[in-house]
């Protein structure tokens, strides 16, 4: 099984409303991932996307990331989402797409941090964009732990 | 119908997820509203509530108050969240409730700036308790036009 398949499998499992929410793994390599899900089971009273399935969708993208990364390196750690914030600059009329990339330095930074000290935190950025442009902007700082 | 359990519909009908969720509306009045959802739904890997639901939960109590407000004094406007932000304090292990309290002086200048111009913007903070601590605190801006 790939690391997409397995990634989408265990979201379903453990995050039942990732199941609901029609949560799909679209890509994923060293150092980026996009999820994905489609707009009927997320669309609010405007038919556009509601805007806590687009901030599930980011924070579970910054997550998702680095999961597979921590998997990567060995490291079976709890990871915590432990603040956040999420600016709304367009409407989401479709299928939304969101995208996490990774800043080798900070999370080469966070590794020694861990190694050292068996808990560290990472600021994870996730854009969402339609038609080209920056729909919604998220940065997550997530909690790693033992 | 009450004019809880009309907002309750509202929710459903108009976003699926809401439903999905579970969340249901515990109480309103004048000046705050409370929200509250089932843990199973809305479960993670760590058996404790989903980020992305405490943040759904929060930002529909918000989007709640600020509609039934509007309705009782006449208006029928759209609602948008523009921006927001949380800090996840303590783990939630159980039922989530959600709590937010109106400024009225707060709303009485969002009020007049809506009557002036059409379009208005208001704060608001929403608190999930957890055995009489705060578990999470989000703070929403929402925008409201014509």
């Amino acid at each position: 099984m790939t690391a997409a398949a397995n990634l989408e499998r265990t979201l379903h499992e453990e995050i039942p409303l990732s199941r609901a929410m029609g949560i799909r793994v679209v890509a994923c390599n060293d150092s980026s991932l996009q999820l994905a899900a489609p707009l009927a089971p997320n669309i609010n009273h405007k038919s556009t996307a509601f805007g806590g399935s687009l901030y599930s969708l980011a924070v579970l993208c910054g997550w998702s990331l680095l999961h597979l990364k921590l998997r990567e390196a060995g490291l079976h750690k709890h990871i915590v989402i432990q603040e956040s914030s999420i600016r709304y600059l367009l409407p989401v009329e479709g299928e939304m797409t969101a995208e996490c990339r990774l800043d080798e330095t900070a999370f080469a930074r966070f590794l020694r941090t861990l190694h050292k000290h068996g808990r560290s935190r990472l600021a994870l950025d996730v854009v969402i964009m339609q038609d080209g442009r920056p729909a919604v902007e998220f940065s997550g700082r997530y909690v790693v732990h033992g």
